[in-house]
């Protein structure tokens, strides 16, 4: 049988979140936060409107989550994300003890790859589900905002 | 003429903050940030009563901060904090390219700096002010959980 809810399906979940960023003049980066293919957090990012560097979507889909399961552990979740998760983000990360990371593009500059971050002992990653489309999200949006310059 | 607003006076009102969360029982870490000897924030680490990884001190401070100044990026402020930045800090603080951070203790196992998180290049880091403080607080809190236990 076929299982609808893969990595594509739930990376789609957090495209529109990216969505729903760009459509606030945010740099586009959604995501969603899954246990037993049932997603308990969505969020976007947020930095401009809130004013606040620390409001990426992974640090918000993370409080989300745990407010959701009553606890701050992410034992058997997943996290979906557009984009590379950063030093910051991947930090939390490392303290959510989270299951698993699935993300869309590499960000070759500022991703917790390129960057070094540890995480978690526990956390497997995985990258590339969806990257032309996180990628293409991502894109438009610089070529719109240099556009308006 | 001597100016009593030197990094050791910041340092006790982080002192200060770690107090207010040891007696919520939480980790006793506390920050402030200043501008011009002014404290803009203030906040200690909630991460159990929040039942949120994200709720370290230093965000809560970051995001208080941004939040008085009325703009994310906080350029001449002093990050006074009573214990070294964890990686996810270190990556909040990377984005909000604060001037300077400044910590009390060591922290030897999941600090930034043996964690080797990367700083914006426009922010100074010293460690050491009122260490000794800094970690007796810690060792407190830890004698404390251990006779309960």
């Amino acid at each position: 049988m076929i299982n609808p809810f893969d990595d594509t399906y739930f990376m789609r979940k957090a495209l529109q979140e990216a969505e729903a960023a760009l459509e606030k003049g945010e740099i586009p980066v959604g995501a969603v936060i899954v246990v037993e293919d049932r997603i308990i957090a969505r969020a976007h990012n947020l930095t401009e409107l809130l004013n606040d560097v620390t409001a990426h979507a992974e640090m918000q889909a993370i409080t989300a989550a745990a407010n959701f399961l009553g606890g701050k552990y992410l034992k058997n979740c997943t996290l979906y994300v557009t984009l590379e998760p950063c030093q910051m983000c991947a930090g939390a990360l490392y303290w959510s003890q989270i299951s698993k990371i699935v993300y869309g593009a590499t960000d070759a500059h500022r991703g917790c790859g390129v960057m070094k971050t540890t995480l978690h002992p526990k956390t497997e990653i995985v990258g590339g589900v969806l990257a032309k489309e996180a990628a293409a999200i991502m894109k438009r949006f610089f070529v719109e905002k240099r556009n308006l310059n």
